[in-house]
């Protein structure tokens, strides 16, 4: 059947979101014609306020109203850990105790997709070191992220600044019969004394 | 970490959606963030657009930017098939050789609920059975579903209109061993000769 125009508009438009094929984003298009008026204007709306206040932190490039982020704003800096994408930091944020700042890179190093250092924002990163006393780099571990973290350690080490990677090995709750070798060959080489 | 509140606003409008939890709801609001300027916009446009020109039409209650929808005013009415929602439209089109109209009833029975056959699109559909030869009841098989289709089918074949139901009973590929009873019992009452 063909959907009216509109209609078809918006589906293509949801289906541009992350994992969203054909099926849901024709759901998602359904519920917005179901909404209530009001809250799908607030919806659109909600979509372009994004897109008019949301820009990159000038110190650590996470997303942010104003010029500086929050955090950049009300915390001590000699802490720095760098992740790939802003939504690392939410995970982060979880955890970690407001005890240091973040720096985003924007991506990893990937030469098959042509991303080399000059792609990511290391320059920014090199600019903030003054009374820096560590780097934790928390890029994912996978290829990309190890080759991103060993590049950054090779580039900060020299300059005296201890650089750290978040630990890996066996995840809370999982099994070590399920475990994959590299996770647990890092596991077993990262053990700690109890 | 508290959100920008635009990023905030987005986020909870992503989570009205159905099936879209936080999680969800920040990962497509980040997708946006990082989308260009121009198609966050045309999304954004999407929606008012969908809220602007989309309305029920006027005879089966479909979507549509007109009066009639397409499929009323392109098809001969003489076999109607009831649904109760316009999604369920699209999946019946997908197979159906543009043979019969639809009618959507806007819902199912649903007592405890408080949804009664008034708040039904049911006077709609009474008001189209001039020349009629056949409706046929493609409601979901479940509680309200059956029950919808039986007070449909009560209603309906005084007036001498036949009424039929889809059949029911073991999906293609699935396997008997773990069908649940209800569906084998009604694969083998409806079995046919072959």
């Amino acid at each position: 059947m063909k959907q009216p125009e509109s209609v078809q508009k918006l589906i293509n438009a949801f289906s541009r979101l992350p994992g969203v094929g054909q099926k849901t984003a024709q759901r998602y298009a359904y519920a917005v014609i179901a909404m209530d008026k009001e809250d799908a204007l607030d919806f659109a709306s909600a979509i372009e306020g994004v897109k008019e206040k949301i820009k990159f932190c000038s110190i650590c490039g996470n997303f942010t109203e104003d010029d500086v982020c929050d955090i950049c704003k009300t915390r001590d800096h000699s802490v720095i850990c760098v992740v790939s994408d802003p939504r690392d930091i939410l995970s982060l944020e979880r955890v970690a105790g407001r005890t240091f700042v973040y720096h985003v890179l924007g991506g990893t190093l990937n030469p098959l997709e042509g991303k080399g250092p000059d792609d990511l924002n290391i320059k920014q990163l090199l600019k903030r070191l003054d009374g820096v006393k560590e780097v934790i780099i928390a890029t994912n571990p996978d290829v990309e992220g190890e080759a991103t973290a060993v590049y950054l350690a090779r580039l900060l080490k020299p300059m005296g600044i201890k650089v750290t990677r978040i630990a890996q090995g066996i995840s809370m709750g999982s099994e070590i019969e399920y475990a994959d070798e590299v996770t647990l060959s890092r596991a077993l080489e990262s053990r700690t004394e109890i």
